[in-house]
């Protein structure tokens, strides 16, 4: 799931369990997931079975998966679950122990528990933890360079700043223009915050909050079909490229 | 899930919670589901979330949609969950509790628990129940026209035989050309009869069992990837054809 396209490249040098060219081959070889909501892991029941695959989530994302049987659909014998503890660097390991070249980091971002998991005895945020929504620094462990993965985000704390500052390349959580565009749109009644995501407009949104980082490239990702930033022609999409942002799109390649 | 092209436009005709034209409009207003396998239910994850619908399943298969919290994302306040007993009658219903105009009869066919439910310490039967598998009669409650669906369906019992004959339509489980063609074409250990699919060739298979049934319109569904009858150049599309069968594809739609 929502592996950059870095990721995929790095995959895949090393040969997986069907070869590249023979039936239901697929280059993915592993994913890391960064909270439980449902575009985050359904997709998981699509990857092919019968492959083997490494599955890297926190403790909290795994207890989800495990309490949810439809995903023996990833059979024991082929996929592993694999620890992602917070603020650890992991070596990715392929199937069969072999080490993917990349290293990968979580660090809890602001956020929330998936909306289908809610506890709405639990007050306002639901019964919220720290595991339930991580951001990644993924490494190449060879050249050391790295970039920032952060799909889901809800704020902008000093801590979060201070890491991703003079980094060269974060992928960032692009929901929302602003926070109530899909009341506005008529496709629903839950705001942005209500979702876990920052805006990218206004004073509290994330184009502001990058201003002063120093990040060399910036790109929104995970972004919702009533964004107006996905229309090439749009003030919006304007305004987001002139603070110095991309938007991602389907085939999008980078090379650091 | 499965919806025939013939439910599909039934469904249409009475507007849905998001009118069509409006943002978000989906067609679909109900799901049947007629067993719990990964491919019958893991659409319902994708389906709009927001958007009222009706889904209808056994006892047995509501029982794993509770028992998977993940199916929480169809909200209860937008989708009900409808009983669909064995052998009656039942009027659908579209949100709002108006009628669809359409019967369905579910009846038990002989098949598997789904693949990711199996009980290995049940013996060879994998735990399986009556409720697992079903297919469906499906009548407009105008004319009465009716046709069979049944996706999967592990053999031919004389009663299946029976309730089968004559039917104007029925389209029918095609998975599988021989028992053995995904281990022959390499992509998996599975036969057919092991995922609980009669196959379409030989003395005990689907073409043979309809020989005899006196069934107008025959039509294949439910066709894997590793079935030759999907190429419409090979030697078992020509035999099937031969012996009065369709083979579904995108888009098909039949009027009764």
């Amino acid at each position: 799931m929502n592996a950059s396209p870095d990721v995929r490249q790095q995959i895949e040098r090393t040969p997986p369990l069907h070869p590249r060219g023979e039936p239901r081959h697929s280059p993915i070889a592993g994913a890391v997931l960064t909270n439980a909501d449902v575009d985050h892991v359904a997709g998981l029941l699509t990857l092919r079975e019968g492959q083997s695959l490494s599955v890297y989530a926190t403790g909290r994302v795994h207890q989800v998966l495990s309490a949810n049987s439809i995903f023996n659909v990833l059979e024991a014998e082929r996929v592993e679950r694999l620890a992602l503890p917070i603020e650890q660097d992991v070596a990715l390991q392929l199937p069969g122990n072999r080490s993917a070249g990349i290293s990968v980091t979580a660090f809890p971002v602001p956020g929330k528990v998936a909306l289908w998991l809610e506890d709405l005895s639990a007050g306002p945020d639901f019964g919220t933890e720290a595991e339930d929504t991580v951001g990644l620094k993924v490494a190449d462990t060879a050249t050391g360079h790295a970039f920032f993965y952060v799909p889901g985000c809800a704020a902008m704390p000093a801590d979060l700043a201070q890491r991703l500052t003079g980094a060269s390349l974060v992928f960032f959580d692009g929901t929302t223009w602003t926070d109530d565009e899909m009341r506005a749109a008529g496709v629903g009644a839950k705001t942005g915050r209500r979702m876990g995501h920052m805006s990218m407009s206004g004073p509290d949104g994330s184009i502001a909050a990058f201003a002063g980082l120093g990040v060399r490239r910036r790109v929104f990702i995970h972004i919702n079909n009533t964004n107006p930033v996905l229309l090439r022609d749009s003030p919006e999409r304007r305004q987001a490229e002139a603070a110095g942002w991309e938007i991602a799109e389907d085939g999008l390649e980078i090379v650091l």
